[in-house]
């Protein structure tokens, strides 16, 4: 039950023929919809002429039959959902953003976050060029429209912005007649492509929205790798492949992805029941039943409960009705507020000796708050068990992880922080065990920068998230 | 997955003092979200002024800050939410109605069926009444009416009506000064009241609203008696107790209530987990994983893995921003709205042979393509185990399985139903074990009539969901 | 300028065929837009079968393309705009209202007051009735079910409860297969009908809605008729005619009706022109402009200019975007209200001995506001007419001049007023002329009561407006 | 009632203090809506904080009482009304614009049309610049940021900036301490400033917006001056004054502009009193009364009623509620939405004579549904007379007069006109009496091109209003 967010989800297609593309985009950021839940959009591409429709709010509430019908047809279009990471929430910041240059016009969606775009910004600024928004896809559209002015192709234009961007990307751009999909060489962020029965190419930045849309999975794109979807068919371009080692947030596979997705190669679900299995041979303990907390501790509840035997058990009832503003008018305080989302099974907990799963552990209050309903439901011991080590370090990649000074364990011992949420023990997943969890041949690097200050890039020289909408110098 | 709807659900308090008593029962309304999702209304009684706020929609769509700010403070306060079952599902059938009579005003907010509205409403009609609405409560709140100028008391007037009411309710009625929660002689709903630690008395249909306002369960309303709260404290009428068997609606425990409230003293979800063991002793099957469908075949998934030994598995992703429309332009099929809810887990599925536990098959179709997904994913076997009996004959008491026409086991004998979901193999709970469910000393009877068709009242004379609709007769 | 506001306005046809009838009825609703402005609503009734759509706001707010469509078609509707007078401005009270009693069903919608509701109210509360709503209609509404159920015919219905009705009611009553028009013995309001090309039937409060939907005017509904439109026809009852002398509200000429309506043969434009011209032969001024304050004081601006000689000139502009909610946060004060409505023409008044003409002066804050801003303009002399006598007591009929608390003129002569308001001047029509503003041979009584005191009809007992809101009499 | 557009109006304050700056220029905004209904925006500067909304819609649907609150306090804000000239109408091309620089922050508000933005557009482009929007506003942000660039204050960067437009464009620039007004060297639109009693100062498209704020007139700002807010005071930069002939929009004064302005020192009202006074002088007519068309010919026909002698009357009522979507669903034709809006008064108009004024003629079929309707009622004879000469010619200035394909008076003469329209006699306003109606010794030179083709600069090279939309070139 991180309250950590991820900042994006993209979603493109690309169709033989003009069809009603923006249902399927709907369809697809609606299984994205995890991914950020602050704004969403759509720009449907019909022969050149960009429609956009984007607005803060769930996919749900923004698009409705009127506006999705108001779209129209077209053979492209690309999608976003929105975390705000860089950038205020506020309307003009949401994606995809269309952008009109010499040679002529441009979509682009993003999921990720540069280290270097106050640099980049900061050099265009100084040659005359203006911001609209304070998001770094504004950033990536104006390094691409430059090298497009010295390019033969779009392609070769986003090939070359790829030596000034620095940082995590995965990027969708669509031009008039083409829509390109890139991945920073790192692989931070996952992205993948597939295939309607009817031919109709679909990227996505996980599988699952592939799935929703009835949709083969092709392949992963590579870390560096750029590929083209155009009338000519699929074409690759390499240039940045394999120039760096890979290194994919591992914290996709915890906490963002959704669970039945499969980023490059590894099933998510599988590398979380591998995380609840290590979790009980880290430290094996003895206990009546094995409870995750809703929806993300599920998954290594099963591998806990299936490596240790203790069986397996539902002890909190999620109310299936969030997702969606919860107002509180008044004097609710956060026990309230946990209260609403979860309940204790008082049957399945009542007298028992605990071992609860669960993603993480941020400030820790949500966390004491779960420890206080299982005791006030009887739990006799609950034995704490975190499917990922403690936060240490901010992140610069795309995730809210942003200041060491809310994450609990950056100034309390394992020790202290079990006493502070109330649990009888706690235990985190080692890093090397983290490590493991997706690890396979072909996938085999991983940002672990959270867990352990090992930053796979340069840290960006300025990080604070609103360092756009202060930068005010004259008069 | 059933596609059966509960008709509504309520919740009251009452305070000692004035107090932001709209708050509180919004968080109770939204714990009930589940009896009922297309209108919804809160009453709050401020002194003996009332006002109400009701529409169309969800509770959170419903209610925003401002209008739960407008309904102001009071002392007292009642709420619904609502599925129609009889009425159609206009605005002026949401509930709680407000109605004004000769000794003042009186809410209602009511969950059930009654099986003699008609006879009722000609009744009043042919003494010159009127009606704006089409429901049931109109009918109840003129028998109330009526023999409340014949009364003493409000309550006196309650349990006259009592006598004249047929059928199914759980009923929650205000006066100016007091609230008053009523369960028919059956006993057919749940109603239950707790209290805050403040000293506010709380009603609710389900225990699990109690839960999420922070009150510690009293106990349940008993089958026939009245319960009156006012300044004088709480005050019982069992004149009506006892003078019918008990014969609770054996669906709430296996599909309608969450699983985290508790009905007459007996935990649903225990009783969906012995739904489970029940359905591996009734027929042993060999299997790699028992899969439930999300979220009401989980719980009985836990049961038939704890008795048969076979790991329990996630194998269904439920989209947790469903629960919302879902629009769908354009040519989608059924196939597509099933797979926007669910993803199977490839990795968990793919080879092996699975029984697949849900609540109930209505009209099948739901059922056949969740078989059809699993296949897809690679399932070796599909054994589905269904935690209840089929459906064969209507309910009178509140739930809308309304025709025997769109139930697919009236139809066809269990293995053709087996054919047509495409399982290899398919078992429905016995009536005998279904009775077992939640039967204890003291909760020893209940409603199995939509699968038995042994109905504990006189079947109405005139069933159909719009009857008053088409009443029309005059020039 | 006056503040006072009528109560409401009703418009309904009835079609040889089934059609779009509901657009029609949206037309007829937005020309009447000015008798109601805090609610409205359309019922069409397709071969019995009613569909209502009806909420808080604006005709052009209210409707729109989607809810009119889902309005559906049919052969007859109803609608209604509506002020409230009685019963306070929630959306429970807005009409149409639609009840179904023993004989069928039937929409209403009244414009008017009762002055014996409360009694009838009273006498149905102790039978057992239940009030929905606070308006007089659900009172009419019931009157007409117990008669109904005694009668052979809604027309016979509608006839035995004018003999119980008293005071102002200009009502449409929709039947299955009839609509009826009722206006009142006393004819307080108007009411009139014509004909569309199609041969489809009108009803309306004035004649300018038939006007707005392309439909001849036929007559004016006599004082105490009843009219019925059904498949055989047009039908007159008289029973209620000439029992009583004519007085009808002589405001409606002055300020409510729109100029260009015509009721009971007299032009409205015509009858406030004449108000001019008696203005000015009551005291002739020497002036140099004769300036109407827009709208209402413009037409007898130009009756003074043509009686005088004095030239006529546009010396106030208003702003017309307003008619709409003008939000006014901070620290806004009235003056500032006024700024925003009217701009006086600095060039036109500069320096001016200035004739201001307008309808009437309730509290009187308006008008001095109006001067204060004409005095800043340059205006050398304002000599204020006022195109009726002083509001001097309250009406029952129908309007908002409920309490002598808030009329200038109760408390203050007429010298008084005028330095209240800062005018040179003040004159007020006396009430002889005002009696002759709209006098012909046939259209020959007013209701004057406002003015003189002289009620036509006994005083209700109960006047206050939510006389029924704080009515609570039980625990 | 002409269907022409102007493209917008501006508001500007600058205030010694933090405060409630939103309110105010929402008023202001309110005055000026006149001047664009499509879209309307407010920029609040908090300190160098820019806070802004804007959305499609009137500023009284925009704009709520809670998101006026959301834009907070501040010291200086501008806003902007909107009908779309350039530029598609879509959210994104609402004002103001905000963007960020090498220097700071920007907001601007523009009223006019660039006659080289596709010049200066291709130039930025060609360089790598990005456009969001298609709209000249964004144009102008670019020019000024690369002036800023390059000079010591953002005032030297607006007057540099001055020598590349080309064009109309009454402009607001607001900086984090400074707001500047820009009015180009031809004058062609108007803006003033004034000042509140407070001292704050006030910056509008015209100047009835001052009075709906209390502010008091100051003065024009010049054709070619640039006028500078700040803590400083004000300052005045004159570089471009008197560097070419003032060339005032002469449509400002009899269409766009409201009565109640005086621009460059010449009363509104005034002007269209004497084009009616002109308007007997150049064919005197016998009649017997003189009806100007709401609202615009009010005031042509008290000059023509002044001069000729024939009285004037109301003769056409205009729906006050008109001025917002009217929707008119099903078969309604162009002559019934004329209805819905106008209504003749029969009484005034049955049998006589009539002078009718308005204000220009365009396509010609508003103007013919209304003589019409004038005939329905009655009307012996109607003599139409128009206060300006006829459209020949398009604009590029800022108004819609787009083609000449749709202007009646490029295809036929002024007899044949008559013969359309249906009426009795025509004429049109003489050019040489059209140049005099605002002239004064200061206010001397008026760009009349629609009517002559004299156009006071050269003309664009691309005129097509989408030309932006449709520059599309690359794969």
């Amino acid at each position: 039950m991180a309250d950590i967010k991820e900042e994006c989800g993209v979603f493109g297609l690309f169709a033989e023929n003009t069809t009603d593309v923006s249902s399927i985009v709907y369809r697809g950021l609606y299984a994205l919809q995890h991914r950020g839940q602050e704004s969403c959009g759509i720009t449907v591409n019909d022969d050149g002429v960009f429609s956009t429709y984007k607005d803060l709010g769930l996919v749900c509430d923004v698009f409705s039959a009127d506006n999705l019908r108001a779209l129209g047809k077209g053979n492209m279009a690309i999608g976003h959902v929105r975390y705000a990471t860089t950038g205020t929430n506020d309307r003009n910041n949401a994606q995809p953003i269309v952008v009109n240059h010499s040679k002529g016009r441009m979509a682009l969606a993003h999921n990720g976050n540069l280290t270097n775009s106050y640099e980049l910004r900061c050099e265009f600024e100084e040659n005359g060029s203006i911001f609209h928004t304070t998001s770094d896809t504004e950033v990536i559209s104006y390094t691409i429209t430059q090298e497009r002015i010295k390019s033969k192709s779009i392609e070769e234009a986003v090939c070359k912005t790829m030596y000034r961007l620095k940082g995590a990307y995965s990027l969708l751009v669509m031009s008039p007649a083409k829509m390109i999909a890139v991945r920073d060489k790192h692989g931070f962020h996952p992205l993948c492509y597939g295939e309607m029965p009817d031919g109709t190419y679909i990227v996505a930045s996980e599988s699952c929205a592939l799935d929703s849309v009835g949709a083969k999975f092709i392949r992963d794109i590579k870390p560096g790798e750029i590929v083209i979807f155009s009338k000519d068919g699929i074409k690759s371009i390499e240039e940045h492949c394999n120039t760096v080692p890979k290194s994919t947030c591992v914290f996709e596979y915890i906490y963002f992805a959704r669970p039945d997705s499969v980023i490059d190669g590894v099933s998510v679900h599988n590398a979380r029941v591998k995380a609840g299995e290590y979790l009980y041979e880290e430290q094996p303990t003895d206990a009546d039943v094995v409870i995750g907390v809703p929806d993300s501790g599920l998954d290594a509840a099963v591998g806990y409960s299936k490596r240790s035997g203790i069986p397996y058990e539902i002890g909190l009832i999620k109310n299936k009705y969030i997702g969606r503003t919860f107002i509180s008018p008044g004097q609710d305080n956060r026990l309230n507020q946990v209260r609403i989302k979860l309940n204790p099974l008082k049957s399945v907990v009542d007298g028992k000796r605990i071992v609860l799963i669960d993603d993480s552990i941020v400030r820790g209050t949500t966390c004491a708050q779960i420890v206080k309903l299982l005791r006030e439901a009887g739990a006799a011991e609950i034995h704490m068990r975190i499917s990922a080590p403690p936060f240490l370090h901010p992140c610069y990649y795309g995730t809210d992880i942003d200041s060491e000074e809310n994450l609990i364990s950056s100034h309390h011992s394992v020790e202290e922080v079990a006493k502070i949420v109330g649990a009888d023990s706690l235990v985190f997943l080692s890093i090397e065990n983290t490590k493991k969890l997706a690890l396979t041949q072909t996938n085999d690097g991983f940002c672990t920068a959270c867990f352990d200050g090992k930053y796979p890039t340069e840290i960006p020289k300025f990080t604070q998230k609103s360092r756009f909408e202060n930068k005010i110098s004259e008069g």
